[in-house]
């Protein structure tokens, strides 16, 4: 019988050994009730971080993250379940074209999703960059808008009882540099999905510069992790890995990329962005059992449909004029060439100085503000030409955009290599 | 120029780096003035604990724990400065009648020390079983001790003000599972000892069942880092490692302890008490530069006349009776034969369990409570004679000691091999 207590918990970790199912209940179970203090979990967590979960302690300690709040149940909507999560990258709006367009197949598309920090925007700031728009739904009012056909998505914030110990330890790896754990990302990521009731799932993610994974190996593990979290716990999932050197279609911002879904959502916008959001959306419909091309739903203005229904449905004006920003400044080409290179990390860290991302939790960000790119690496470009186009409320944030900048992109005189958007897919079926 | 931010040092570290003199001078002052959290000094903690740190970063990081408070000075008393540290064993009473045997030599030894935790006794608790002594010394009374040719000891508690940086530590390392690291003891033991402005200093490294250290090996690691830090700071530092698998002496406990100390001064006592007094007493002379044999002085008495100075100059009356506990019960040996083992943890254990010492910092000890050996390894046994002698005031408490014994003794039919006291000497000279 092993010691109930938080020193013998860590101890037991730190000495490389494996964590029983009751030691794991126990000390999320004692952290969430404040009984395991903060630098009691963070001396734990930098141990996983050193030795690693079995796939069972990862499973375990997942459960009782999920255990730790309620669990939503949508299996008596109409309609199959089915959500996606991205691990996070520059430009990547593909949630809001995507979650209209698989409502719009048939499937109920219910996302809790996050606000941005650091580099990478978060879905919930660009969505509300749209006037009226509102990230707080009621579980009763998510309810009725999935179960609306002419609906069906709906992408809010999380409710603070779901998975209540994950956003705790959450807050607490950020500030103790515990977050590089492929267990503890990938059981904080399954947690708040499988808790949020969703029957399928279809993991983005994300590998490269711009990305928090930055070697396929990496996210080939994180994307195993994540696949056998959710198969274990009975929520068909499916990753695809997917490159994250370059930003993103042609934006990175808030009201930027709405304005670049809407584009995509009316059959026009950046290839590299539709491509994914097709890809995705044949992953999301066959994981809900329904027999459709999202391609065909997409190009005849049905996905546009449930995007106005699904923006009108929390408080938005589809219609309304997007924010914009004060200030813009442009980036030339110094020269005739071909663009060989735009990295997402520059870009990133550039948006975010403008304003379009937080420092910290809880700040405001501007919605006008971001980086409109006019070139993509295989793109030929001649000297003078706009290549990068900044925009900020705060004009004193330029100079710090333009050095995030610098190094970021390269004029050439050959294309570079096509790199293919999905990398690779890890699943059952 | 690397980043000073509690984050960016936590993944240094993490990440198998050596920090810099200014993230440790940095982290270690934010941490005493608050900026950095007790949550990230652990985290911190266990990728210290994981990465270990090199002689350089630690000798960096003793002098920042140094620098947290106030160092103290006495290089102008009229005699060389020399004190000694033992890293804890069970019935380790040595600096009672070493302190006043090397100050009748001719030194003067300033000694800060500790109470308590666990199975190991604190030599304060034991100090304060003598009615009326006082462990709380100003520094100016100290001086005043120290001067004094007559007592030219003082065993006393630090002031708040020496390594605060260390205490804090200390107490979050004892929670969170981090206790174990060479260089973090290193450090924790060597801030202190340099703080107190000592010349000289001799360590005692436990090594064996009893100690923490339960390897060779590891002892000579500690003994290494911590010789290597003393001489780096000034401090002339030698470090013996002594045999800790059998309790020091015949007695475990604090009064108890006290009394078999004054008959090692008195020219009695148990063989290896007196054999590791005379031995550490000399290394502490010849560290200190004084030209005399401690074992004439123990002889001659006055030894017992420092003691008695000493104990008179805190407060205490040397000639008063001291406690006794109010219930006692024998363990009889099963049958005849030689003692081949008794274990220094079973007897520590017992000893804690009877009262002798706390389980929380801050807890009242029981001065009357411990265990009496009557008979050692090698001793011949009868059947039907005392072996063990258990001391309580709380009666409740006797079969859980009697647990703790039931594995820590042997009787056979051979004598064990003799095990030399002092296994190894590491230091300069």
């Amino acid at each position: 019988m092993t010691a109930l207590d938080a020193v013998s918990i860590i101890t037991t970790k730190r000495d490389g050994g494996e964590l029983s199912d009751a030691q794991i209940d126990w000390v999320v179970d004692a952290f969430t009730r404040g009984e395991v203090a903060d630098e009691q979990m963070s001396a734990l967590a930098m141990a996983i971080v050193w030795r690693g979960m079995t796939r069972h302690e990862t499973a375990r300690w997942t459960a009782a993250m999920i255990a730790s709040g309620s669990r939503m149940d949508f299996t008596d909507l109409p309609r199959p379940t089915v959500d996606k999560h991205s691990t996070g990258g520059v430009g990547d709006k593909i949630t809001l074209p995507l979650a209209p367009l698989v409502a719009a197949c048939g499937a109920a598309v219910p996302q809790l999703s996050g606000r941005g920090l650091g580099h990478t925007g978060g879905t919930l700031d660009k969505l509300e960059s749209i006037p009226g728009w509102r990230a707080d739904v009621s579980v009763a009012r998510m309810r009725e808008i999935l179960t609306d056909p002419a609906i069906g998505a709906v992408v809010c914030a999380a409710g603070a009882d779901l998975a209540p110990a994950d956003k705790r330890l959450y807050a607490l790896r950020d500030v103790t540099g515990t977050v590089e754990s492929i267990p503890l990302i990938a059981s904080s990521i399954m947690s708040k999905k499988i808790a949020e009731g969703t029957a399928a799932l279809v993991l983005d993610v994300k590998v490269g510069s711009g990305a928090f994974l930055k070697t396929l190996d990496g996210a080939r593990e994180l994307a195993s992790a994540m696949v056998g979290l959710g198969t274990d716990s009975g929520v068909r999932t499916v990753a695809l890995l997917t490159a994250m050197d370059t930003p993103l279609g042609d934006t990175a911002g808030n009201a930027l990329e709405v304005a670049e879904s809407v584009r995509v959502l009316a059959g026009g916008g950046p290839a590299d962005v539709v491509e994914l959001t097709v890809t995705l959306a044949r992953e999301m419909v066959a994981a809900a059992g329904i027999d459709i091309d999202p391609a065909d739903v997409l190009a005849d203005g049905r996905a546009m449909d449930h995007w106005r229904a699904m923006v009108r449905a929390q408080g938005g004006d589809p219609d309304a004029a997007l924010p914009k920003a004060r200030h813009t400044e442009t980036l030339r080409a110094e020269r005739d060439g071909v663009l060989t290179r735009l990295d997402a990390m520059g870009v990133g860290i550039a948006a975010w100085r403008l304003g379009a991302g937080r420092v910290r939790q809880g700040e405001p960000v501007q919605f006008g503000a971001g980086v409109e790119m006019h070139a993509k690496p295989g793109d030929p470009v001649s000297a003078g030409q706009p290549l990068l186009t900044l925009h900020t409320d705060t004009p004193e944030t330029f100079p710090g955009a333009v050095a995030a900048l610098a190094d970021a992109y390269a004029i050439g005189t050959e294309a570079p290599a096509r790199v293919p958007l999905v990398l690779d897919r890890i699943g059952n079926s």
